[in-house]
């Protein structure tokens, strides 16, 4: 079978082996409801605790904080509307390159008669101090900046941001989903009063993620039911999903140095081709800047589509993203591109590559070339348009 | 390894291998992104296109009706709460006897100022015809009875229900999770609106469901964000369990005939001997009545303690459930039983015993044994204790 390389990571992730070695038996013999009162019953709920534990070591919470739910989008969901469900509309601010899981809920909200205020960037992607100390003196009951963007792989400062939140009065929720597995990320550290994690961007199954959760934020379940989770998302849990997503947490934070320095390596790589390919690259200021995740690369060529470049790219063999892959259903420019001021046209061209952990420099050296080549076959043949 | 006689398929199943061989791919080469626009995401969207035309082929609808979500408890809240989103608070009733993710949702909505009617039941557990009148008779814009229930297995009438519900000019919902490889589930036939079924009660994997949709009923997303399901339910799709879902629909309409003989054999032997050893049925009529599920026997003896009963038949190797497994974190006396009339010193004996494809007389024989001597020993107690 012909294997594409697979350079889009931000996307999702391939299933580490041993993961899907601990999720078998949950997917076989050991197929019980964990709320069962018998043996079958019992074994899956032991498999659900496990789990707990490995993700809340993982992200320096306690077990207790961790609430599975079945993907990063339902986190964020749940985090921003069962927190202003438990009183009248008021404030709230979101950055304004969130993840749509957290702008369109947002935006529901704003339907629903809240002020939702969304906090401007500059033009390498970081919050503008001004806008949120605007946003905040609106006292928003809470607040939700992510700790690294999908776009961009740029790294807002949390800790200070949560900590000015905390001083405003403010609950403050961060979207961790592209940091864990990339940067230590750590719940109490960062001083969040929440954060998502997903499973299926650090080597484990889709199906679970959570939302590690201070617990006195006031929380109404989104899914209302059986009473799982501590009454704040019932439903039967995945327990497959949630031991992959366990051990996926293990994985990630044992082998985050060694994987951070071998995605950087591949990244420093790929964007030294890219500055001599003539690329604008998005977010960016060195090659080897801390503020950004380092698997990620986002960039353009002046006058060549996005799309076109990620379908010919594919046809020549690799994976990679135009815009944002997760909602790359709606065919607009990127939100994230232009919140941070870059023109329209430029925005069109955006690719996003995104290393991991099976990538080699020969890949990296391999797509390089075949970029070349393309760019170039694409210019000429705007110029004989033109 | 000693593997229990599992008789609790009503609160999960065993993914059945076949299911299991179609999902593997997916949680190993076939990892993409269903929305990434390179190969690795269009073999997901073709993976996850083709188990939406399963599940629709299964149920009697159209593929574009399949609303995916993580599961049944999601797929009920989604459409009670998005159908109650899009206007101001009006009425709307949900019987009696529904399952907690159903009655829960119509609570949170009763706090945010709906008009919420528990529609009654008689005896044996079918909606009362007087209850139903009245309630429709207060305009709800939402109806929600389930088609079979998980606890006694008792079939509603959902198609004559339904036309009520129409002519009163509400939207009818069915949860038909229990009913699904049990008993014929046409969407069309039944003329609803919308209707729940999940995967991992017929024998596919936890983490997927669908609420099967006219699409004439304006919904708000649950989950709102990349736009996924139409705008009806955002998230990463979570493909591996997406497909099993959609084989292990094939499966339960292929063998549905074969499957419900099997069970039926099998709950007749169970019930004979139930009715031998003195035991109350719930919801039952005759040995062999249509109005139940083939596979659900619910039954208490009286004086003896079904927690205790389930725990000590879990010890001498037989796992089945007391009161309702998906919920049972939940001590509390069944509110089916309740609603049903019966006397709750009676119903703290409930135990259910529900068979499934894999059981056999064998199992049920001795089942019986050890639940006779089982009955005597804790009887002979608690004469004791007297």
């Amino acid at each position: 079978m012909f294997a594409p390389a697979y350079l889009d990571h931000n996307a999702t992730t391939p299933v580490a082996p041993e993961v899907l070695e601990a999720m078998l038996p949950y997917l076989r013999e050991q197929y019980g409801n964990p709320s069962s009162r018998h043996e079958y019953g019992r074994a899956a709920r032991r498999a659900v605790d496990e789990a707990r534990e490995q993700v809340a070591a993982a992200v320096g919470a306690h077990p207790t904080e961790v609430v599975f739910t079945s993907g990063g989008s339902e986190a964020n969901n749940l985090f921003l509307k069962g927190a202003t469900l438990v009183g009248k509309p008021g404030a709230l601010a979101v950055s304004a390159i969130e993840h749509p899981c957290v702008i369109k809920p947002a935006e529901q909200l704003a339907r629903a008669g809240w002020a939702v205020t969304k906090i401007a960037v500059d033009p390498l992607g970081r919050l503008c101090p001004n806008a949120y100390a605007s946003a905040l003196a609106a006292h928003p009951l809470l607040v939700s900046v992510m700790l690294a963007n999908n776009e961009t792989g740029v790294v807002q400062d949390v800790a200070a941001l949560a900590a000015q939140a905390r001083a405003a009065g403010a609950w403050f929720h961060t979207d961790a989903v592209q940091a864990l597995g990339k940067m230590p990320v750590d719940f109490r550290a960062l001083g969040v009063a929440a954060m998502t994690v997903s499973s299926h961007k650090i080597y484990g199954p889709k199906g679970a993620a959570a939302l590690v959760l201070d617990k006195r934020v006031d929380l109404q379940p989104l899914i209302a039911g059986g009473g799982h989770e501590r009454g704040l998302r019932s439903g039967t849990e995945n327990v497959a999903a949630i031991v992959g997503f366990g051990h996926a947490c293990t994985l990630a934070v044992a082998g985050l140095a060694r994987r951070s320095e071998h995605m950087r390596t591949l990244r420093q790589a790929l964007e030294t081709g890219l500055v001599g390919l003539g690329a604008t690259r998005f977010g960016a200021e060195g090659l080897d800047d801390a503020a950004r995740l380092p698997n990620t690369s986002y960039f353009a060529f002046s006058g060549i589509d996005g799309e076109t470049l990620v379908g010919k790219l594919d046809r020549e063999g690799f994976a990679c993203a135009s815009g944002a892959a997760c909602s790359s259903a709606n065919p607009e420019p990127s939100h994230v591109l232009a919140a941070m001021g870059v023109d329209a046209g430029l925005a069109r061209g955006a690719v996003r590559v995104s290393v991991g952990e099976g990538n080699t420099l020969a890949d990296v050296e391999r797509f390089l070339q075949t970029l070349k080549q393309t760019v170039e076959r694409l210019k000429s043949l705007s110029t004989l348009a033109a």
